[in-house]
């Protein structure tokens, strides 16, 4: 469900999304640009960078009213979702995507659909107003499953985590602590997933993650990944991996391993999406990722 | 020596190998396709994958017979071999190939060339009815020269090692012994290598070999390769580094060197073939691989 | 200032230069070739290998006097220069260019400007009947700030270090008598800029460097370059980082910072040119390269 | 509704079926191959070659039974068809892929659908006991719309023609004549369209169409083709441009014009697939062709 | 002179441009996008299609006051130009960017240089509240040379001509009239060029011009371009060359021949911009357009 | 035969060389450089445009006694050769590369080979002290058939020809004058065959021959080339054509007739390399160049 303007452009960008399966049915045509961003891969210590060029988007120009949200909710279409995901760079492009973010979700819960949200905060795209710390928190509020990592946390909540960043090195009491108080603050959550990022270089990093339900803290296997082909999208493979898993009927540690073990993978291949299979997965899962040749 | 269709697809083939200055002048051509495969180029945790094709190719049609063997051996046309080597591949294509594979090792010997076999087992390719236990154990009889690596040894001639592949860790004694054992059990064998590969991801595997001769159990230097390009081809290339080490003389430790070194470095090179030289192999023995610019 | 032929191939050369803002008005157009080399680029223990195709060219046929120094160094063009940087790659292409750089650096210093020098030291170049070492002095005698690694003061000026270069272990008293013995030779230097490569492999390298005035001896800090992308160039990215450094009057110990972590991030970019900004390298300085993506 | 093997290749394949919006919920997996050719494009005098590799494909290796008919045919699936296309590729696959082919146009016509064939005559695929002339007309029996060309009508049915390809000179009332001899001898066809290619070289051809149904000859507009990008797929891109046309409700001209429109348009863009939108074709048959830039 | 943004994307066209020689340094750098357009290749029938993003660029959102016109147009910077050009894009992108451009041509004339503007009319831009017949006018009063094809006339200035688009046919007397039409409604005009292109497919156009001045009318050679590698920027460079003509002192005719062929040889050259030099044209110019290699 | 350095460069050439199956034994390795060239590929009116770089290459710095002709041309290597063909570029790069020439024919011919002879001029070239036409004629005298074009026989031989190259208008009696005049001045030759080149534009070419023996004048046939990919080497491949057929036993007709068609393919490809087989060039011969699709 989203909005992009009625040209070929999008129309090349719909088709891509039909490739992979996803149902485009209920995705909305409106005035407006299609936004792209730059970007130019990092190697070594030369980061990554992104130069986004989203204003003035169909979608950032989308409010509420602009989707017909019972039909898509509830199935009206040949949709018949139970699982609603936003991410927070929706509400980060406009005062109106932001609006309309915050109906999403209301619908999304009203219609019975469980709600995840992935905080993904983006400091060069909050750029129209308020700030994320102004925003995101009634999102959250409408939420079930949060997605965020140590940053977004911060930048997105106001709350403080004992982290750092930069060195990487992971403390498992402070992820526990920092999920501890977002799952406190917002009684509504049933989970947290923090995702867990150790950069060493632009080609070299760990990766795992952590999640807090309210029942236990657990923790990940931790992923050395030391040739990063691509890690954009490496994020939403997480979230759509941790999804997937729940979904699926799999127990908390499964489904955080499931997530993990997805967005691993995604960084050893180029381009946003994902293309490893359900089996792809289970098998780093089971045989450890030694990346013998299968022949 | 090959079955190949008569198709411009096949003669580009051949064309390619002339370009390595291999002689072409026995190729046979008879009905059939051409086999190809898929390769999917792994990295980090992703293992590279393989799509098999080669099911119905002329040389999976290829029987005994079809090759005239004669002549190709004993150089009536502008071969004068001295040496036969033959990969597993061959009887794993089909009944009839592997017949002609038997056929081709007993001429061989017949002709007074050394024969030497790659055992090679591709799992997805032993699919016509024999397992690789029940025909590969007679080809070895006809052999003089084996290369195999631990997997190879168990799945093909059914002798077990003490051998943990996943790890990697090398055992030195273990190896020593599994060798010892095949030399046991095949008296017609001269000597065995054995290629030792530690995977620790898609990208970065450790490689080395060891060989054992009806003297002494040699160990070769060990390459740690951090960036693999593409390691396709790296068993095929520590082959041929070791037949032409023994056909030019080298003693059995400069010659286990050698193929180890010419098969380390097609780790770097993207594509089936390698494209170094004797000189590129001798300067990796020499100056040891720091990589410094040539200029 | 260069001297190249008058055609469509070095027209391209001309204008790629200008897109990098290069003043190109003073590049003389005269009979010859443009030289060219091939690039073999290397990966884990194959080195990257260049074959050089640089002879008669326009740059190797210039001789004293074609160039008119007078209005280039004094700034009756639209140049206004205070600095003039040579490489020790001009003298080793011919007997007429190496007199050419003589010429160069005494007109230069007689003008008035700073002149540094990168020895450059390249083997395969040296062919015209002199050897580096009988040109080298002679143009460091009219040098300021010379930039050299330490095989280079061995092979062009003769002066030997206690330093194993295959190693690659940096003893940093080792480097700090290197470079004292090069001032004391030449009393007219007023510093000596060494840089340090380790080479573990062609894809992974150390990258540091030391500096000598005549008041204390600096060293940089290191940089841990896993993934090399392409290393062509990064010498030069050094120079350029350190006369831009000294030029904006940065003290020596934040111009050899600079000017390692300038040159440190070339490793990552395909090319002979460096493409990052002076922000960039700031940012590597501030942030230490752990490569976070920036969005 | 087609049978592919269960391998990536096969997945690759389908996912590039939806991207075109094409339903691929009633393929079947199956053992066998994925079928491939070779194209080398031509030019000027150099003609297109096709090297096929289709034999033992899941397609070829399909058989009666193997698709359930019943529910794909009848709507118990997503899938709600009233018309049903075959190609004369499929028959000319293997003896098995000849009787499914039958069997499927016969539960077609049973399930009251209509049926339309593309003759799509190969020489080079007709290899596996029978002749097209054998096995074709019984089809046709089953057939509404025929597609054809003349040589197919010839090579297939048995119905010679006094058209003379080569020269590509297009005489009216040859190709009625041809058109009413083959609805005569096939009372069941409602019309038979014709594609007329006229090859002045690989790089130029003539492109129309007529088409002869139980009440009248029509011919349709023709195009001079100056420029081919890629002529492969032109022909199914006609058939899919009749059906459409039929199908929403165009009479038998602008069905007609459609479907050359379509088509011409094909021969813009390389590779297999038509991208153009029903609204790009109709800007061709209302403008005319001449190309202006659309801005 | 434009406004972009600043970011590393805008960086790159600046770099680009100086590439090509242009002088750079009053580019500013303000707020917003980089305006893009995505374009789509035609051939044969199909036509190429331009999709616009050019809404809210740092172009579009600039107005009035944002550039210094006094010490860029009266030679305070590094540039002392004596002729101002202007494209009918600029005032299309929003209401302040077609108020900067009226501020533009009139500080130029009062700068004393000459003004040339090309009409430019791209339906698809026109969007922001006036049309092009709104503006257009104004900006014309203030152009001394005036550049247009018969749609621009007509739809930005209101002047009818007699003239068939579509067929292509060249009415010399029609057009001479239409252009006499043009300066009699602008007295201030010293001369209008009007480009002529026959499409006769996306691939093939007829080219040529004519211009008319206060004396004469003149008509240029007529090029038949059978083969268009890319005709974006043709236009561009007719105005490109027939400015530059004029400045080096050339008469109209031959002013007028050098614009034609300079943009005919555009069209063999992918990408927006022209690489030919001066020679190549008068090569063009004196020796016909045969096409012999050159060596 | 030729001339290389001993380099990585020239190792890749004759590795490309194998693969079309030419006998590599024979090339002689010395110092000096590869020759190159820079190729822009011309379109419509813009030609195609060389740069030579072949100034100090291998080949230019060859003199008389360098290559071993007597085994070379009598059959002592692998090599038993009956005719030897050599190009007008040869002699054209130096002085001793002339001398060499020159001993290479007359060397063939007293080794009872036939000797062919493409004049080839390329007025780029010819800067090493002498013209053409004080070298070519010498050459000519040991030549039995000679291979030109109408500029070639002028400027090579100064034998005018009434002809006019620029408008491409092919009078049969003018050329068959000028062949006239050439086998009278030469009595040595037994054969002159003159393609024939009508250049419309750089993508449209007429191409043609004639060939006039002791006995008659003959005209091939004529290939309008409307959409050249490529046509450097086809003039290589007239001359390749022309002697594989009379090699093979054709008559002089059926040569020429082979010859133009072997070389008109050569313009639909893409490189220096024809890459169609004899088969090809006979369907053209029998077909007639129509371009249908093979399949």
């Amino acid at each position: 469900v989203t909005v992009l303007p009625a040209n070929a452009i999008a129309d090349a960008a719909v088709a891509e999304l039909r490739r992979f399966g996803v149902d485009t049915s209920a995705i909305v045509r409106a005035p407006g640009r299609l936004g792209i961003y730059y970007l130019e891969s990092g190697a070594n210590q030369r980061p990554s960078r992104i130069v986004y060029d989203r204003d003035h988007s169909a979608m950032a120009l989308a409010k509420p009213g602009d989707i017909a949200w019972k039909p898509v909710l509830e199935g009206a279409t040949t949709l018949s979702p139970t699982w609603f995901h936003i991410s927070g760079i929706t509400p980060a492009l406009s005062s109106s995507a932001a609006a309309l973010a915050l109906e999403a979700v209301g619908q999304a819960r009203q219609s019975g659909l469980t709600v995840s949200c992935d905080l993904n905060y983006r400091k060069n795209l909050w750029k129209w107003g308020k700030t994320a710390r102004e925003v995101m928190p009634e999102l959250v509020k409408s939420t079930d499953v949060l997605i965020a990592n140590e940053e977004d946390v911060q930048a997105a909540l106001g709350i403080e985590a004992d982290v750092d960043v930069q060195s990487g090195q992971l403390d498992r009491r402070q992820y526990e602590a920092l999920a501890g108080r977002v799952l406190a603050a917002y009684p509504n959550l049933r989970a947290i997933a923090i995702t867990l990022r150790e950069s060493f270089s632009a080609s070299h990093n760990g990766w795992s993650a952590c999640l807090l339900d309210r029942q236990k803290f657990l923790a990940s296997r931790r992923y050395e990944i030391t040739h990063i082909v691509d890690r954009v999208g490496a994020g939403d493979c997480f979230a759509a991996g941790l999804i997937y898993s729940m979904l699926t009927g799999l127990d908390a540690q499964q489904a955080l391993d499931f997530a993990v073990a997805a967005s691993c993978l995604k960084h050893s291949i180029p381009g946003d999406f994902s293309r490893v299979s359900v089996a792809d997965v289970n098998a780093l899962l089971q045989e450890g990722g030694s990346g013998r040749v299968q022949r």
